[in-house]
């Protein structure tokens, strides 16, 4: 992109970041030190289906442009020539300069849940403090870089829970979002996706990328007078180790079925292994049960089918449902057919198509005053939009099976102990609580890790960790939550103790009883 | 964002290019003139809602992109080390030094329909010609960028149209897919925004980015111990000018609005006209209804109101019909009302909510052999998914009343007449043609326009020049396409010489009738 500078430094944000940022430097209160943190209020949901929990994505990316964030001279210019309707200046030069000679990075500290992990509503994944001139300004930035990776790394995660676990294929490049599609394809292979056919983003985390050939191949060849048996051939002969053949280009089973078959033999008599077929049209799941039985009569019982075509979670369901029910009919064990699966999905992952945003927000929560920090409300006449205000500590506690059986939200100075009972209230209903016995409990841990301090990035991004979180959590989170539609309720409690100031601090502003009990 | 030249080089696309690419590098066919074209299928579709007409964006982002590109040794380094399962290198070193010895942008022509333009399925929106290989190895990029924008300006001028033409703010970079929220800002200001908070993007096209501030500005005095008074007061005394005040931190009616009032009132004395309200939360149309009556009463009667949360078109509708209801109850003309609205349109514009992608398409038409262009078809099923095939003209024509009434595409040799019958087919059903004879047809204009010839820009991109072909091709739409639900259908027809020879090549490549006939 031309201008490049514009568009991913300090500027990549809501204009009103900086004339709020000039406000507080006005005032004084620029280098007031604050708390942002970055929660979502509500999980995805898709219409006839949605998320029962969420994958944390998109810190490592964020903290590459703090890292990287300085105003280039046309920025500043830009901002020193910005006029109001009667000609004067926007931004003071003495504001400018304050600005400009900020090493952002350097003055703000990031906590967060790292990426991988299980997540859920109104905890905060990514936490900054600083001053609050700084801590404002990164928002848009934020919320842009974070929401929509949190989203994907979670579709991906439903698409692969659906798929059984099953090679699956990030594909979505073209239906992207523009250059979104990078950062989707990232948490794609951070939620469940194991390899993307995105090449650069693929190389840049030493994944090989994948992909087979497109209908156009055929085309071109028959186009010059070739057929499609020339083309499987050409690219067999190219490929001989890595060969997927789409058969969909003029007939699946009269055409591109037999010519790859008449190919595939050719590779194993060569000594190479035909790798699979791949299914774009038509009825996918009776396509794969016809292919699959076809390739095993011909003595390609290992040949991988790839399904590709507008996939999601609920298709990849009812394509295996209806692969159950159509196998015995063609004297095959469906797990035959199931197992050799790879699912390419596109579009409906990298667009997160039925919901195509998280709700995700950046709330200050507390700003010092007089030395100390105060929390800061933000009020709302619906009781389950009132963010937690303050500092806090956030757990999990896992339950006498070793599921996930809560996030607990407590302020800094509390602990909870595994041998103890641990009392966690409903954020904002009074007296609905539940006490976790000691025995009840196996594991408690905190959530929050710290990733910036000074300028010093505390934790490096490894992909494959962030997988093995992934896998780790899921593992533990309970089935009911995990379900793909109407998923069970997973519980984001407080301590007594953080309720209780959440609550005095809503009396303290003098929002009405009938606004508290409300919703 | 680091590593930057792996994901908006060549490696910025699908695998399976590169891999096709060495293929008919291998095969000689690398060279082989070829045309493909960008179309889509179909309007999106939004649920409750789907659109008549789109509008054509992203042209100029591709072809910078396109124009810069070159492989970075870094891009070479991880092709030539990439290796497959057996450890052989996958991309030949021949290969990849013609590979990279191209100067891609030279190479290739690219024709198109001008950013602005309203536009229709299955008309090529993009034509891309050149060498076989290179041509096809731009496909994802050219997608990723152009199916995004033109999702976005089609969504942006519904929304404009459902908001009467006010104005309009696009606010969505927090919410958007990473830094598509760049493209979709561009696309939203080429399609109906007036202006963007987007401040970096803004700046880029030379429009002052827009924005409030946000209710942690209040939050933040009064954690300081300061008041919502305060907090207008100090933003005002900064921004005179420009001064538009969030009223619904703390209570819309109690609080924010009086406190408005009086901050606007000092202004007025000390000579600043006072700009707006913002209402974020809570039922729009009411409170815009309540504040307009507040704010007539207190002598603000050119005071704007802008209205945002996760606005659309539907919801545009709505709140106007609202107001067109409530206004009287308040002794108010609900045009004084309606027409101060300013919409801060977010989240469901630029992910474009309920359909977050374009069912865009780049396929292989025509492909040299022996010297001549062969048209190539791509066979489908469903008789409306196959391409016209070939070179083709398109043609828009105007009928008496000065509106478009079809887009037509014919031959190259072909041309037609306003003085004369122009007879216009259905894309596949046989003797399905209407005769448009001369006194009904008031213009007819090629739509296509040279982009790119040998490595030289033929045209240069100016934002107001594309929202003026914009706003003139909406003036000369039907109504009855332009409606935000269900609308009329817009006729994409072929010559009779067209639908002739596609005919005929769909014979020649054997598909039975019954596939023909079909749908």
């Amino acid at each position: 992109m031309l201008n490049n500078n514009l568009l991913e430094g300090p500027l990549y944000t809501d204009f009103y970041q900086l004339t709020m940022a000039q406000l507080y430097y006005e005032q004084q209160m620029h280098e007031t030190p604050a708390r942002f943190e970055h929660f979502f209020r509500s999980y995805p949901d898709y219409g006839e289906h949605q998320a029962g929990y969420c994958i944390q994505a998109g810190t490592n990316w964020f903290l590459n442009w703090l890292e990287g964030l300085e105003f280039s001279s046309e920025s500043l210019e830009k901002l020193r020539r910005h006029k109001n309707s009667s000609g004067e200046k926007i931004f003071s030069d003495k504001f400018l300069n304050w600005l400009s000679s900020q090493n952002i990075a350097d003055r703000l500290t990031v906590e967060a849940i790292p990426e991988g992990r299980v997540v859920h509503p109104t905890v905060p994944l990514t936490v900054v403090e600083g001053p609050l001139a700084l801590a404002q300004l990164v928002e848009t930035a934020l919320l842009n870089q974070l929401n929509y990776q949190v989203l994907i790394a979670t579709r991906a995660a439903r698409v692969s829970q659906a798929g059984r676990g099953n090679l699956l294929l990030e594909f979505g490049l073209r239906r992207a979002h523009d250059r979104g599609g990078h950062a989707g394809a990232r948490a794609a292979l951070i939620g469940g996706a194991d390899f993307s056919s995105n090449t650069g983003l693929s190389y840049r985390y030493n994944l090989p990328p994948k992909g087979t050939h497109a209908h156009s191949m055929i085309q071109a060849y028959i186009a010059r007078g070739k057929t499609e048996l020339e083309a499987f051939r050409d690219f067999a002969s190219l490929y001989p180790d890595s060969c997927v053949l789409l058969v969909d280009t003029i007939d699946t089973l009269q055409s591109g079925l037999p010519n790859a078959i008449k190919v595939f033999d050719e590779l194993k008599k060569q000594g190479h292994q035909p790798l699979g077929i791949r299914l774009d049209s038509g009825d996918l799941a009776h396509l794969a049960v016809r292919s699959a039985r076809i390739l095993n009569d011909a003595g390609h019982e290992d040949v991988n089918i790839v399904l590709s075509n507008q996939l999601d979670e609920q298709v990849l369901r009812q394509i295996i449902e209806q692969i159950e029910e159509e196998a015995p009919e063609y004297n095959l064990e469906s797990e035959n057919i199931i197992d050799r699966l790879v699912y390419g999905v596109g579009t409906r992952l990298i667009t997160s198509a039925g919901d195509s945003s998280l709700s995700g927000v950046y709330k200050l929560v507390a700003l010092e005053k007089e030395g100390s920090p105060q929390p800061v409300l933000k009020i709302s006449e619906n009781p389950g939009k009132i963010p937690t205000p303050g500092h806090k500590k956030i757990w999990r506690i896992y339950d006498e099976r070793g599921r996930a059986t809560a996030d607990l939200i407590g302020q800094p100075g509390e602990e909870i102990q595994t041998d103890e009972t641990v009392e966690i209230c409903h954020p904002f209903r009074h007296h609905a609580s539940r006490r976790l016995r000691g025995e009840e409990i196996s594991e408690i841990e905190l959530l929050h890790e710290p990733f910036l301090k000074s300028g010093e990035r505390l934790r490096h991004f490894n992909l494959e960790e962030a997988r093995q979180r992934r896998r780790e959590d899921l593992a533990r989170l309970d089935p009911g939550v995990k379900r793909i539609m109407n998923p069970h309720y997973y519980h984001v409690s407080l301590t007594r103790k953080m309720r209780q100031e959440k609550q005095e601090l809503i009396n303290s502003i003098g929002m009405s009883s009938k606004q508290e009990e409300g919703f």
